[in-house]
């Protein structure tokens, strides 16, 4: 169960580059593709001539060649020609509204005429020179809603992750949780503690010493549809914590879209954004495939989790308090779901 | 959806010649092996004992002994003996009619009855010292008609295969389709073009030179249930074309047997009979490898374009002008299973 | 098809040492640790908390701590702890009777209250020095009871084992089949045949001439719920053969424990137990690797028989003298599962 009248992520601008893309968003069979003046573009997958995947065909001149028989495809869905054809009756195919913006293909698979680009989450640290992002993209077997409830609670770092940002302190510090409208925020503030081996290494780079104790944050802010921003952070304890001047602290932007592919698997596009030395490209890198690491992590865990469900579908799961940051994300999408329904039948 | 009461090309003749084979045609699981005087046989792949494969077993004088216990199966079906056993009363497999002939097996899935040697298709080629053959097989995951679609519209040619057979004037030249009682043929005669690459290698294989502009030309003819014959070529432009004489052109046939093994998979014997250098084993043998990655080309497009039609079930396709010859192999397969399916039911 | 209230061989001890076991058995979900002392316990994988698997976690002081978020698990599958809750409301997970004997993790799948470990099978052999054991486990796609058949017909290893142990005088020497209440006894005697080769290693050594004639033995026991004890050897010819002194004979127990795991797949635990050099731990490697080799031969042809059935699922297998020692364990099994049946619906 997903929203649709929404943007997701659907695909890293990089992933179209070169040639169409084939990818299933929300249950949708989707052709991601640049169109005119390199526009990113989504489509039906399917070719109204024999139905062949338009994803193995290629970009001529702003439209998409069906690999097969050599129908073009305009970026609205209508059949703009083919060799030998009078192709004005040919059936459209659907288009999906499609957006390049702040270094994502964003689609909204729902009802075209809802789209509003407004929508499109503003993400500032895209854009702001202070700041550089590195990610990139993992396919899991789950529900994407198993993932907006890992990265809600994070006491699961203390055991999914233990070599890297888990600790006991985690645990041990309760977690606030509050929404705002049709957002929901948990966070933990954790002082005077050792930081774990991913944030020495953070301030390292970033020039302080790793040895003393730190106050740490994570702020997990969910949005829907499903798109979880953690801020997260350690500072030279005694500073101010998450206030204290850039000087004191490393602090970054964890970055998670979780983009449906069917009710039992998901798109995870992650990655981190961070506002110390942007310009270095190496520790950008470095990040990333550290990150990358940490999070692979949790695949075999999210994919088990999914079978057992499968196999025990009338068992109820636990809320605790550390769940309270999934369990209001999950009623604000319901209740998203639903009024999309109301909206149908009427 | 394929007629039964006809003959399939099952297996090409030294797959059977070191032990038995099993494979499923048609949606029946086969055993096919060589009985008494290397006679090809098919049988149910079924030991009558415990429901072990008979293809797991061998052959001793003629009959098949299952490899879990030792029954003795005769080509008939029925048991011939089994260590310590009487066998009169064991239950008999069916047997299916099979035939080795033109350098295949053939098998008729239907009613035994029915079957009838003289409706085998009479390949000339297999038989003329003027005439080469090379082949090869290949399993898909799509509706044997997917492939038929395939074969009677060489367009695709210009797409899937453009570093070989694909050029252009292909697409710019319309075919012409014409239905012979039960069979269909379209055919696309383009004067006066360049050869593209395979063409060019034939042309100088045969002793021609390969950069002057030729005559080329296709003729697809479709046998139910599923036999695509193409006479292709390309002769020296000027002297005739298709009757230009031999010394002129460089002449084969695309030979192909297509045969169900589910409603959404199938197997494909491919191959080439030409009649030029029939003698030279290898250019054959260079043929058929240039042939199979050819042919390899096109499994990709057919087993995501199944995957589509399997997604978009009530989704139509079109059917344009290039695709009336295989429009017409399907009206000519359904009036056959429609009679059949009339016939067992009176 | 298989009985529940019954104990069955779910792992071999070391397969549970160094962290927990996720392990299916009769269709549930286990996992296999080692709680307090070492004890060997079977809980439902499912963590009550997100419904998790716990084999993912590790064990901490006896208890099985969740890998995602730290609930302590405790053997009787009630919550221990959990960091930051209280848990005295957490849903229990089932806890299955479990018992470590015998070199084997036996688990009860069924009625807690009727398990009775004086009912798991007193394996004489694993605690007599004058015996070696070694064995391995063996995951099969077919129903269990596949495999009974398999081992209560012993003339399938002309066919399957052809190169070590089987030998034509199987097939032409009748067996004998008994039922002793829950038990059904299968047994066949060749006097003056030659050894085959798996023997003749066996008599070399055991130090006895492997080129002379032996009479050898083969008495298959079978006992509920699926368990398969076979008393294997040779004895020099003219000895007494089965009750041949210890020095004119090679002798051994074919040890076969098969677990389902669903309806069709189960885990295959097998080995062999001798009384010959019971201290040679080089010989007791090279007979389980040899045995290991000899046992896989059967692992096609009763995943492919499976296959059959499946496709075939309204035809009747033959039941032959041969069969009868299968026949005979397949009564006793529906006779118990009846009664099971019968006492879950009064």
């Amino acid at each position: 169960m997903f929203p649709l009248n929404t943007w997701y992520v659907a695909a890293m601008p990089n992933e179209i580059d070169d040639k169409p893309l084939g990818r299933r968003v929300c249950g949708q069979r989707l052709v991601l593709f640049r169109g005119p003046g390199g526009k990113a573009t989504a489509l039906e997958d399917w070719c109204p001539h024999r139905g062949a995947p338009l994803s193995l065909g290629r970009v001529v001149e702003g439209n998409l060649v069906c690999g097969y028989h050599g129908l073009a495809m305009g970026c609205d869905g209508k059949t703009v020609s083919m060799p030998g054809q009078r192709v004005r009756g040919f059936p459209p195919v659907r288009a999906f509204p499609a957006v390049e913006r702040h270094g994502f293909v964003w689609v909204w698979p729902g009802d075209a005429a809802l789209a509003d680009e407004a929508k499109i989450p503003d993400l500032f640290w895209a854009h702001d020179p202070e700041w550089a992002y590195g990610g990139g993209l993992y396919h899991i077997g789950c529900d994407y809603r198993l993932m907006i409830d890992n990265l809600m609670d994070l006491t699961h770092e203390t055991y999914v992750h233990s070599t890297s940002i888990g600790q006991p302190e985690i645990d041990e510090t309760p977690c606030k949780t509050t929404t705002e409208g049709d957002s929901a925020v948990t966070s933990r503030f954790m002082n005077d503690i050792p930081a774990p081996p991913f944030w020495r290494t953070a301030l390292r780079a970033n020039g302080l010493p790793e040895d003393q104790p730190v106050d740490r944050w994570q702020i997990c802010r969910f949005t829907p549809p499903s798109q979880v921003m953690i801020e997260v952070g350690v500072a030279l304890a005694g500073h101010g914590g998450y206030e204290a001047p850039k000087e004191k602290k490393a602090y970054a932007i964890v970055v998670d879209f979780l983009t449906p592919e069917t009710e039992t698997s998901m798109w995870y596009f992650w990655g981190m954004a961070r506002n110390f030395r942007a310009d270095d490209k190496a520790l950008t890198a470095q990040i990333r495939e550290g990150q990358g690491k940490i999070f692979a992590e949790d695949l075999e865990m999210l994919e088990r989790q999914q079978k057992n469900l499968l196999a025990w579908p009338e068992r109820e799961l636990l809320k605790l308090n550390i769940d309270t940051g999934g369990v209001q994300a999950r009623k604000i999408l319901d209740r998203l779901i639903a009024a999309e329904r109301a909206t149908v039948a009427a």
